[in-house]
């Protein structure tokens, strides 16, 4: 049995690292902090006697060792957090992973296969785009190269940064080989705690759609331009954005839609914007009606970027077709949650994951525990002691049947 | 006769303080680039022999004596830019002043009445609001302790960096008491470029309303959060900025709309915006249409912000009413221009100007030069030197003829 309060003392004290006064915690991939919440973990995996490889993109893995040398099970997740992010998305599946350690470690118990504990390289996002970065490059959906040369808006790239915090380790891109992976993870969206589940038995991950929109018109003065005359970048990124929100609520169900990000330059009260940047984040568990979404807003986008005679331009920043669980693996997860006398609910999973990635190369589940009133890449993002021993455990019991197999 | 070369000299002098790579200036009010700037100007005031006196505000006024002791005839603008700015704007009546006072000391005349030549703080607004906020002081529009107190979004307040760039000058607010004032100043729109006239005579200034609205909503995970479930600060900034956009078009005629500042946080592409900034610029020459367009403004505003769940406070950042130019005043530069040969339009300004403020003590009027393609609050802002040259005539001859009186 997992120890919670062991468990519920680590979230706490890698909490600490990169705090935000006033509660939650930015840890953006390859910062100072993120650096800081590195060595600690890494240093908690070497206290447990795991033997940790460091890849060329960052990824950390520790081997938990078997009885036998064979590829090992793997679970993990990540540690970096978006600007103003909660202390359990990431952080939770890595260190409920390194708990099951220590519990198999305490009782003395060596699986057949080795157990891999692993936190991936920027799977925010948040500061360099894609998502899931690390495990898309472990996985050989990324080149290496591309991976290191892609610049955040703050100027740096990923290879410099990860040099510069000490991370670009020898370890080869994919390796090591491993045999199946499963992660825990908070549910960051409502459904579990609304229906009073407890434990989330994820089939899959919807379609993930991120582009930049850059628009470059005329900046001029507020006061002396007639309407007629202006090229405003401005006008142009608000009625995009507004576009964006009303196609979410007219596709309805599981349609998701956000504009998070704009940037306006000059960026003043009385000056035409010359330019506007903008990201769209779209996302369907539908291929087909994803990629209709993102149809729909680049000819909007085209169409009101000529009636403003501005240009406009896009780079796509991710784009993942949705992914389905191996059935296997969800089956056994929807069994251990059972036998524990555990509630279960299949559901999809919202937001990308390192899994997702892993679903590439091995057989891969998720399990998810509840996130209380949904909130996620929020300060206030909490998930119940009990909810999160909870989810320990299943993974303890999931990580077992898969390594004795 | 005033120099052409002279003053094209001065002005490309001056456009050197703060000159950004690639063309155009950023001096923005109070910082070390103003105060370079101020330097340079107050250096050419004391070459020209004239007194120099610095106000509690900053605004600096330099006198050049006539044969009698009476209030000044004044001109003057400014020499702050915004962010992106060129070289004419503002800079370019100051320049002319000190030309015409130049000329006359050349030639060795003293008018009747004293001529000064002012450049008042502040008036692009772009850092701190309101914008013509030294001259609003000069003329008791706003408590002095009102205006030091103001904070930039940088967090700076106006005291604080005028004193740290050594502009709080000892005069007294309102001193010297001035007869009447004059400003020379590119068109900064299309009208006298596009009719091929070479001198604006401007009747009076539309009115001006800037608000900065925030929203405060929740933020959240992007790939999560059900749309019904959200609370979108961003969502709610986008929809009025496309309904200002629109209530332009839907108004016609003189009315004009611009948002130009966007803030989001936390800014990232899959965080829904916990919290939206965002200015509302508005002018009309019509009081009552202009006060109209404001209250659909606020209303759309509270309908999106409860339709969103979030809260939604506005605060004024500048409002002023249209100002119509002393008859008698106009009169005179229409008949100064026609004297010269020169083609007149009368025209209404689109932006605010310092002798908006002026006119509120002093009969008051203004002069305008074409702007090549309408272009200001844009680095390539430019007026043609024949037309910078044919307006500094004309102001000299309306000093000239104000001053004898
Ligand atoms: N789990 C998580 O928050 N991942 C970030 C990528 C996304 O936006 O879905
Ligand atoms: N002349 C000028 O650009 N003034 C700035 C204030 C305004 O936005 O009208």
């Amino acid at each position: 049995e997992i120890s919670p309060q062991r468990l519920a003392q680590s979230l706490a004290a890698l909490g600490q690292v990169g705090a935000l006064e006033g509660g939650g915690v930015n840890r953006l991939a390859l910062t100072d902090a993120d650096r800081l919440g590195r060595e600690w973990t890494v240093a908690r995996m070497r206290e447990l006697g795991m033997a940790v490889t460091i890849d060329a993109i960052g990824n950390v893995m520790a081997v938990y060792a078997g009885t036998e040398d064979l590829p090992p099970v793997m679970t993990g997740s990540h540690i970096d957090t978006v600007r103003t992010g909660g202390l359990y998305d990431g952080n939770y599946g890595v260190l409920a992973g390194l708990e099951v350690v220590a519990t198999l470690r305490d009782a003395g118990v060596r699986p057949r296969r080795p157990i891999a504990v692993a936190f991936f390289t920027n799977e925010e996002g948040a500061r360099f785009q894609p998502d899931m970065m690390g495990s898309l490059v472990y996985v050989g959906g990324l080149p290496l190269a591309q991976a290191l040369a892609t610049r955040a808006a703050d100027g740096c790239t990923v290879g410099e940064e990860l040099r510069r915090i000490g991370y670009q380790g020898p370890a080869a891109i994919g390796c090591p080989v491993v045999d199946s992976f499963v992660e825990l993870h908070i549910e960051q969206g409502p459904v579990l705690h609304q229906q009073g589940v407890q434990i989330g038995v994820v089939e899959g991950v919807q379609g993930i759609s991120w582009t930049e929109f850059t628009i470059e018109g005329v900046s001029n003065h507020a006061g002396t331009t007639p309407m007629a005359l202006r090229h405003d970048a401005g006008v142009v990124a608000v009625r995009v954005a507004a576009f964006v929100h009303e196609l979410a609520l007219r596709y309805g169900g599981r349609q998701l839609a956000t504009v998070g990000s704009i940037q306006l330059s000059p960026n003043l009260v009385n000056v035409i914007a010359q330019r506007a940047v903008f990201t769209v984040d779209l996302r369907n568990t539908d291929e087909a009606t994803l990629a209709c979404a993102e149809a729909e807003v680049h000819a909007f986008a085209a169409q009101c970027a000529a009636a403003q005679g501005v240009a406009c331009s896009h780079r796509r920043l991710a784009r993942f077709e949705p992914v389905a669980f191996d059935p296997l693996v969800v089956k056994l997860i929807e069994q251990e949650t059972q036998a524990l006398g555990l509630s279960a609910l299949r559901l999809p999973s919202g937001a990308g994951h390192d899994a997702q990635m892993l679903a590439r190369v091995c057989p891969a589940g998720m399990i998810f525990v509840p996130s209380v009133n949904g909130l996620s890449h929020n300060v206030n993002e909490f998930t119940e002691p009990d909810d999160l021993a909870r989810g320990a455990q299943v993974l303890l019991q999931v990580l077992m049947r898969l390594a004795q197999r």
